[in-house]
């Protein structure tokens, strides 16, 4: 799963503005980036009319669409994914993703921050806090301050943080959406065993990514 | 991964028009129901100007918006992902998926038939045509025929032949994406490993779906 970087702030502070000039400074150093925005009320995804509209209002617990240039799916759920399965399901690909808003989780943070809207930023390190972008000199611990024009000091940042230096094994395991916690020799374990066996299997190449997932009953 | 099942036809035939008459049977007998519409030219999600929106046309390669009532994501690919691939990635609670196009695939077929339209199905035995429906007694090798407002028939010729007698065990491996192939018995053997291995540690809790994700090297 990529690392998971929260962009808060008040609302109406230009949470969505900056993203707009960091993700393209990102996607220049070879980043390949996902955002997640998080709706506390219901969004409006699709057109009226449309098929996959039309399914949906048919009684479709989940609609895709898949096109040679993008493909889109739309999920009912009767609670809120937590953010991050809402990623370990959803980006498989991408290196890092910014959320917007989820200012309560305890995934790092940087608070977008303007005098004008708010007297103090909204988070502090208690709160995973690791950067402020903000039109004043404000201070919070010593988190560092970026401006709100400094879109490539917040890409350097985020680069240097949490992309340089991953590990490079990987693995996580989920009965039935719940993470199995693993400390890192249990992990390395459990990948040799699995590896182990499915490189015995005609059809084997290695791989970056090994996706497995097993069924054990049906309803 | 649920079943799948193409619904298809001529262009305007009614394919949605009749899927927005099955879905709803299917869901009364208890079947969560997925969709798949397949789009050759390129789709319309999301509305210019939203948060969304605006974190794609900086440069994410995927977005989701989370709510407490439903989720959705829009990903740029640069070829299109297969019907399977869809499905694997996007629907892993459903019980079946219906896909409305995709008539070159290799999956069972439902055509929609209307005589106005075409003089012949596109159809047949040989594309894995399971069923038609049609305003007309047509007839195609020894496929059952449903009348366009026989939703409840379809659905029940679905749910017979694709889910009352579903398998209990099932595994799915994919190396970068790509199906790795098993016979059955490698399956029972390799899931006999996993589960194994798994349920040996600490938070191990018997669950239906497990998901295991390896990540072997980072970019």
């Amino acid at each position: 799963m990529p690392p998971i970087v929260c962009v808060t702030g008040a609302h109406k502070v230009g949470k969505t503005t900056f993203l707009e000039k960091l993700i393209p400074r990102l996607v220049e150093k070879g980043i390949l980036v996902g955002t997640v925005k998080h709706d506390v009320h219901g969004f409006e995804m699709d057109h009226e009319g449309k098929d996959t509209w039309r399914h949906r209002r048919a009684g479709a617990a989940t609609i895709a669409i898949s096109s040679p240039s993008s493909v889109a799916c739309i999920r009912n759920v009767d609670e809120e994914m937590d953010l991050e399965d809402v990623v370990s399901r959803y980006f498989w690909a991408e290196d890092l993703v910014l959320a917007e808003g989820y200012k309560r989780s305890h995934f790092p943070k940087i608070e977008v921050f303007r005098s004008a809207c708010e007297e103090r930023p909204l988070c502090g390190p208690q709160d995973n806090l690791r950067a402020l972008v903000a039109d004043d000199p404000v201070q919070v611990g010593d988190v560092p301050v970026y401006g709100l024009e400094d879109a490539s000091g917040v890409a350097d940042f985020l680069y240097t943080t949490f992309l340089k230096d991953r590990k490079t094994h990987k693995l996580e395991v989920r009965l039935d959406g719940r993470k199995l916690p693993m400390k890192e020799f249990v992990q390395d374990f459990v990948i040799g065993g699995i590896v182990g066996m499915l490189a015995e299997l005609r059809g084997w190449k290695r791989a970056r990514n090994i996706d497995v997932r097993i069924r054990l009953e049906d309803r």
